[in-house]
């Protein structure tokens, strides 16, 4: 079914619901399409006859595979709308499948008009999950420009070639020393500007919704974020007691580095206590008066794009080695789950 | 531990957490003992050498059970500070204990206020958690006035005599034949509120906080709140569109009520969509732009509490009956979990 310029194809969602005989499931969606939910929710329970059950919350990715709890309202599957599986992680609780929302947008126009910004011919393709069908038109006409486009598949939490998350971009990173430049294709600047923070080569983003092409931009966004972060790191130099945020949904846990952290804290002789969120917000976190600075183990997005609306510092785990003076400001690497 | 005026006795949970060799627990903290949560922690961890995790995400009773997720965390054990149990309510996936923060205040001074105040000679009592410990007292005071103080048992959803949660008002409401009014030892304006729409009994509320004394105030707050409902009925007439509210927190789950809406919806031709949550806020709900109005099973303070901050009516299941004409506005009740 077509919504609001994105195609959603249902068709082996409602065949598997109906060949295990589901009764009733959950349907994760974008904010985005939130508008339109009941129009897939009549197209699931008129195909299926089964009850669909919206789960409200937001829903930022495949890292928020849906809660155990479910099952108390007797849910058996779990549809997630407009996101990929993350390979290397299992809903063990309840079976989810991810059904991608692709986007109708041409993106020719977009492509054509970022060429003349390129730099250099080797040029690295990456896009996010609505846009991944475009690839091979995107290939062809840097081909015919002269130009030698190369995709990469990303590591074991990426699903396809060539795409990146906001908290993932291996599929640039593997190929960052054979291009000379990164052509992102979708809309937004937090992916394309974590490339650019990542890679250190050029990105130039062509956004097919608005035919418009974004480099400066790009580069200006990366200088606000060094230097906010740059703040947010002189701002906990003093720090005495963290507080080290884990993630309890599942594709944004971080055990092991949250350990990691409380260790290296113990050993600078700070205090330290562990925090664990399903749902990230100033207001949950302002009622711990005594804590100087977070660390986020959790979604990376927290510390960096949400920077403005929490009132102390939140650091990546490279920031807090900084701080600590084990790593130098000019070895600032952007925060990814990998 | 004494903390902000707080009696909290730790001492049977580091207990039970060295006999069953517990590593790793988690601790539920209300908002307004988040500034002391690390003092809970050293005390823990120093008495029993586990990790301690705060569970950050608001916590506003015991309904709000922790999440089967925790178990990746490596969670045995959780512990929820400043609620009692529901009793029949069980945590099936972690075991979970539950302290609770008894408030220092002297309540005679306040109970001796609210004397002049009382409706008769039968006075029903009844409390929040924080004052369980106070009653006997309060009962003392009140057989010195040759008053007759009654307190009474609640229904299985509540542990300890006299006691009123937000959502449920059956320590009162077994008695309400019985008493002439209502004392209510506590801050706040919710609870006594709420047994004053569900007894339609004078209530007298006792701060012991401030040795201040309620009646008339409660008698005002009650009258807004039903004009507000009142408006909230009346502009939910025309609704086409209907989001019924399931909560995913197990204590908040009224699953067979959202079925029985869903029901009555579709008989009376509306439409309708499940809508679950395990947080309720305005931005959740406010992508869901073609429902006209909501109908909450969850926590009733998300529709009676938070009324401002919707945009959409959100409506009780009583209030529902009311604008399908199934009910009289004359026999309006308020909503309780039982």
């Amino acid at each position: 079914m077509e919504i609001l310029g994105y195609y959603i194809d249902l068709d082996e969602t409602t065949h598997a619901i109906k060949d295990k005989g589901f009764k009733t499931v959950a349907l994760q969606i974008p904010d985005g399409l939130k508008g339109s939910a009941s129009r897939i929710v009549e197209f699931i329970e008129k195909e299926t006859n089964c009850i669909t059950i919206i789960l409200a919350d937001p829903c930022f990715g495949a890292c928020d595979i849906a809660n155990y709890e479910l099952k108390n309202l007797g849910v058996e599957f779990v549809i997630q709308i407009g996101h990929t599986p993350i390979p290397n992680l299992e809903n063990i609780s309840i079976p989810t499948t991810f059904v991608n929302a692709l986007s109708s947008k041409e993106i020719i126009k977009s492509v054509e008009n970022s060429i003349p910004f390129l730099d250099g011919r080797r040029i690295g393709i990456v896009t996010t999950a609505q846009h991944l069908h475009t690839l091979d038109d995107v290939e062809k006409i840097l081909q015919k420009h002269n130009l030698e486009p190369i995709i990469s598949d990303g590591d074991e939490r990426i699903s396809y070639k060539g795409q990146i998350l906001g908290c993932n971009f291996s599929a640039g990173m593997k190929i960052v020393n054979e291009v000379d430049s990164f052509l992102y294709i979708g809309s937004g600047n937090f992916h394309p500007v974590g490339l650019l923070l990542s890679s250190k080569k050029p990105v130039i983003a062509a956004d097919p919704y608005t035919n418009s092409v974004k480099k400066q931009e790009l580069e200006e966004i990366k200088d606000t974020i060094l230097r906010q972060r740059y703040g947010a790191i002189a701002n906990s130099q003093n720090a005495r007691k963290f507080g080290i945020l884990i993630g309890i949904k599942k594709g944004q846990q971080r055990v092991e580095l949250a350990y990691k952290i409380k260790d290296i804290l113990n050993s600078a002789n700070k205090k330290s206590l562990f925090l664990a969120m399903e749902n990230f917000s100033p207001a949950s976190l302002s009622g711990f008066r005594d804590i100087d600075c977070f660390v986020s183990t959790s979604c990376p997005r927290i510390a960096i794009d949400d920077y403005l609306q929490y009132k102390r510092p939140i650091l990546t785990f490279a920031e807090l080695e900084i701080v600590l003076g084990k790593r130098k400001w000019e070895d600032y690497i952007f925060d990814q789950i990998r």
